[in-house]
């Protein structure tokens, strides 16, 4: 890694609170968002824990910067990567193969973020677990309408829940991430894409 | 609670380690078995940090002994409570009503233990997440052969995927366990108990 120094100009200031970040964010994957300690990055990157320090103020600070960034990633390599879908059950499909890719590609050296910072902060208070909690949120309303979407377009039963469909489409998601990442167990994401599929009624597509 | 201080029979020396483990389970159920330092621990228990670490020796003794304790506790929680019942799926069945009164219950502060421990160590190596990793192995293990008591029963489809059933109603679980946890959702324990029953094609029962 190249040596990351403090610099005047503001775009520099900016390239190195990304790198920064960039680091926060592998180093978080694999030991958590509490993992992450001033002294340890500040030596990665080769930069003095003041200079870092001087980039965020907090740890609590990193920490939402750092959360940000992961979400971001993962709007990038699942959300976005279906948003030229027809919407509803198109889009649904498309999302699941797109969530399954990214777990199996190991876009996060440690899994999924969402789901380690979901299960680090849930037994927490503070700004960091209200960031996780609104992620987690605002996922399932991406999910849910669009299972709305599909069930107005007939493609769904009139009568399906929109909230159970994305509670199992999460579930699965979460379920077949432990079994890889903790058991090696590739084969539960193939498993899951195809009990994805039979949730959203589209089994053997 | 009252002061633990060290004692010279070894029935004491019993009694000390079990309260430490105990609020051992309690602290890491919140802020996770990375989060079990001597300090607090000791701390919490008005010992010094050596008579601490004399039951111990490393804090990866101490995390391993409350891992074994946190998985008593969910064996004795869900699995115990079934095995009165009739093997396959009366048991199944029986074993998900348990599991989940297991998460509304709240008998870990923080939600699953196993969940949340698989989430912290699937990304670390060592002797922690090779616990963590057996425990989750067993668990599998344990509703995979239910599944089978009741396929080849009749109770199920001779052709069931027992490995996939396992990882829908352990995915169901987690799920779950995220939304309360994180989002104060009671709603989704009980409609995985719903969805539980889908899976095992006893709908409405």
């Amino acid at each position: 890694m190249d040596r990351v120094s403090p610099r005047s100009s503001a775009a520099d200031a900016v390239r190195t609170r990304e790198a920064i970040v960039g680091r926060a964010v592998d180093v978080s994957s694999l030991e958590g968002l509490e993992g992450l300690t001033i002294g340890r990055l500040a030596g990665d990157l080769r930069m003095s824990k003041s200079g870092l320090l001087g980039h965020f103020g907090t740890k609590e600070s990193l920490q939402l910067a750092t959360l940000d960034a992961a979400l971001r990633r993962f709007r990038e390599e699942v959300w976005d990567r279906v948003d030229d879908e027809p919407p509803g059950l198109p889009r649904l499909l498309a999302l699941c193969d797109a969530w399954i890719s990214y777990l199996e590609r190991g876009v996060f050296p440690g899994g999924c973020f969402l789901t380690a910072a979901a299960a680090e902060f849930d037994g927490r208070e503070g700004p960091v677990r209200e960031a996780v909690a609104d992620a987690l949120a605002l996922w399932y309303r991406v999910l849910e309408a669009e299972v709305r979407t599909a069930a107005k377009a007939g493609q769904l039963p009139p009568d399906t829940d929109a909230r159970a469909v994305a509670l199992q489409l999460n579930a699965l998601a979460m379920g077949a991430n432990q079994a890889h990442q903790l058991l090696g167990d590739r084969r539960a994401l193939r498993t899951a894409r195809a009990l994805m599929r039979d949730v959203l009624g589209a089994s053997g597509r």
